[in-house]
């Protein structure tokens, strides 16, 4: 099934109540649709937002640890009692060691936690796609915020990445982002054997958020 | 006034509903004796204590970014939004660089949010006063989780930090931790100088924690 | 072929002028014996141990930046210019994001360099070798510095690390380190099937550093 | 006695041979005009430059570590024996954590090493400067590179800086940098209160680099 997975990131219109609002319009765009939108809130958010909608939660970032002495973390029992069903793990403005990324995938599997893995190109998909995530999803950094969507400028780096990750872990989904905000986009990122798009600022940033989904899922 | 924070850092013990009841044996234990008890729980955790308790929450870490594209980070703005009033800063469980120590703060002010930096000795002290935060606390990095009270097995990093504190910037206030359990402890780091203790496991791993609490505010 | 990584580190031993002269050991000891024996000493230390010895000579780490505004930073360029013929990459004590590995080792290769992407587990090396470094070098942290071989103690992690990197990518080698001292630990780590071994303490602190070195390489 | 620092980086023309005959430009402009010019290569470079040159040599960074297990860091000791006389601390593309900018002090000191702490503003310079290093160089990150030249387009946080560090700790001199290239640029900075300039593309990058040198230290 497609899905779609809105990062939230720090912005003003994904702070507080407006991470509620734009929760609930994912929502109701994904009813209407048939598509899988989830949403990623700041952690403050995660609890207030999962107890509010029905669409899956994720968290932006889990940290590699376990419970314990570890201050200023974020760990996947916290956020698994919160309400997420998963997590982003190394985004590209998060990113962890290799040893940490491992082990916020085995923290994450042992709570119940779905994982998308970011990476930046295919060889760290290669990486990624090793260490059994349910999705990796690859982003090249220098598309992301440009409105330039990876599905449409860089296909081969998306088709590269579906390819490594079937040869290494058939079972593991890819996604793709950086640019994305048109179903055009979508559509694109799903020939190209995609099962889906990770995005932000292309719908955050929309002067009407639910037009801006509408017109996304419209691609799926 | 003296002040006590209990750091939940990610025990078990602190962990949702957990860290909701121990926030409340605080309140309890702050209102019957009179000394300001603050909680700083796990960032997921800040909304629900706020809204359910009347002591301070602090956040366990801020990062020093504004909002914007910054994926899996905790702002202060956030925070603020959630209910806390303050947070912890440069824990040496979640070390900062100096430039991101300093942005930190300059977004903590800006939200009305108190700060307390943490650091490992005197010098490290003198530095973070000179960046006018809240509260400096002092915790030599071998008597954390010891058991060891700093305050009675190290007053001169105590009394070094007072000093230096105070010929830095006057109105900065400090405070202790690393080992510190009961109210002798409290009571030693008072005659010190300090403005109060920030503490952790003594009283998250006692096997009556509202005891414990009350043991350690007898030192008052 | 067997080859043995002997890593400096920092220690005092392995500082100066004490660093050339365990370089010179370590190529009287290879050319006995038959063995491969590189040494990683120092940045400060490659240009002057390259040009007195014949043994190969590898970089602790390498940056994985390219030539231009990175002060402080270790090029592959600047290594590979000072004689260096590899680099280790992600040792336990120098941990990189999977991003900075995966272009540390582009760099490296640009450079004509070998490189040795260090691990910590199974799922860490299956991620490395997707990478196709030269080399794989798995080191459970536990056993770092213990004296304690993995190679004796925890065959399983050795033995699944070979088979792991012979399903990603069968031209990539595997060495094992943490603990390993005796020629018995090298004999351990070929009989499961590596190509060598990753060393430090066991020789570098040994009272006599030849005579050990000797005992080591009778394991070949 | 004004000082030049010229920040090496990772340029291609600060690289091999070419970081070897820069150095020796140094020196000569030195020599003939009574101003001290040190420069920062590259780690490994600091032994053939420190051998070859009678200017000071800087590290580019050294770790606030002691000898020990540290695979890939640079320690105090090690630079100190190769020839430096002192080291950058926390330049802005090599930014350190507080509590490791006061142990990197420490360890230079206790080698013996002068230490320039780089920092971003006058909030950190104060901070840096109760850690009383050899001088604080404070380079605002957005002008670094910029070719405008902080001493001329933003006067305000280097007379800020001056005044900060004779408050703090009088002892510590002051530098400035970012966007420095001209004679004009530093002498503005002396004006301005400054022991001197830290500088890097400007001359680096320069077609002639001496005559560059000879423009800049026609302003001391």
């Amino acid at each position: 099934m497609t899905i779609i997975v809105l990062n939230f990131k720090t912005y003003r219109e994904t702070t507080g109540e407006a991470a509620l609002s734009l929760s609930k319009i994912c929502q109701g765009v994904a009813e209407d649709c048939g598509v899988e939108i989830a949403v990623a809130p700041q952690a403050v958010d995660i609890r207030r937002i999962a107890k509010n909608v029905s669409i899956p939660v994720y968290a932006q970032h889990v940290d590699g640890v376990g419970m314990g002495g570890y201050t200023g973390h974020v760990t996947a029992v916290s956020v698994q009692e919160a309400g997420a069903v998963g997590s982003l793990i190394n985004h590209s403005e998060r990113r962890l060691q290799l040893a940490q990324i491992e082990a916020s995938i085995s923290a994450c599997k042992a709570a119940g936690l779905n994982t998308i893995i970011c990476t930046n190109n295919v060889a760290t998909t290669r990486a990624a796609a090793a260490l059994e995530p349910t999705y990796v999803a690859v982003e090249p950094p220098e598309l992301i915020g440009s409105g330039i969507a990876v599905s449409q400028a860089d296909p081969e780096v998306v088709r590269g990445s579906v390819d490594a990750v079937k040869r290494i872990c058939a079972g593991v989904g890819v996604l793709c982002g950086a640019g994305i905000t048109t179903g055009q986009d979508l559509r694109a990122a799903l020939d190209l054997g995609t099962e889906g798009v990770l995005l932000a600022s292309g719908i955050i940033k929309a002067k009407d958020q639910r037009a801006a989904l509408e017109d996304l899922v419209a691609g799926a």
